[in-house]
């Protein structure tokens, strides 16, 4: 996959719930689990040790920022991280709120359903004012 | 869980592949997957976003050390990268080589299995010199 047709290359960070000159968050409904974000690189790249080590630093400040963000916002009992993109090899991380009574809790929420989940959502306005809040505006 | 009943507070750094101060680096057999690494936080936190900016650096340094290492060395299609602590809270990343034949490809490993996949495994003795050699003795 090229930058030419790549999905995130397409996003436009101008309708992003914040952003910087570096990379931007959205959210994502997931069934089962309810509302994650996901951090975005703007430009095209495969690999976080591709990055340059001050590069590297600002995404996970922003990363961490975002954990913490939704740590007091939704108050879950863990919250999970990951940096796949085997289908969609442009970095981006999940950060997830994870519940006991999710629909796969413990195990990672690319396994398997173990049951119905309540549901749970965080509407974009509440997310958008508390990442201004948390990492600045 | 507490520190006392932790399964990565029981284990002996002495015996990772790598060690410093603040973390070790293991590593794991995945079925269908191949030989991946953890890299473990000595202390007994829950969240990244609970550690000082200082430690949550020197964490991912590592975590992007053994990383860049694993591509070195395993030549992977992707590296996925983990932190999820759902049965055992306590920091710890996976860093996870990814091969478009492996059983999971390209969902996460966590997801059912599509295809048997070819063995695949490092030796520690390979894996703990190339670490020296990335990460510094």
């Amino acid at each position: 996959m090229t930058s030419g047709d790549c999905p995130l290359c397409a996003l436009d960070a101008a309708e992003a719930l914040w952003a910087n000159d570096q990379c931007f968050v959205i959210s994502a409904e997931i069934a089962g689990v309810g509302t994650i974000c996901r951090v975005v690189w703007r430009e095209h790249i495969r690999e976080m040790s591709a990055l340059d080590a001050a590069a590297r630093g600002a995404f996970m400040d922003v990363v961490f920022g975002v954990e913490a963000v939704l740590r007091t916002l939704a108050r879950p009992a863990k919250i999970n991280l990951a940096s796949l993109g085997n289908l969609v090899p442009h970095l981006h991380w999940h950060v997830i709120p994870r519940y006991l009574d999710d629909a796969h809790f413990p195990d990672a929420i690319w396994a398997p359903a173990r049951r119905e989940a309540p549901a749970r959502s965080l509407k974009d306005a509440v997310l958008r004012a508390a990442l201004e809040a948390g990492l600045g505006g």
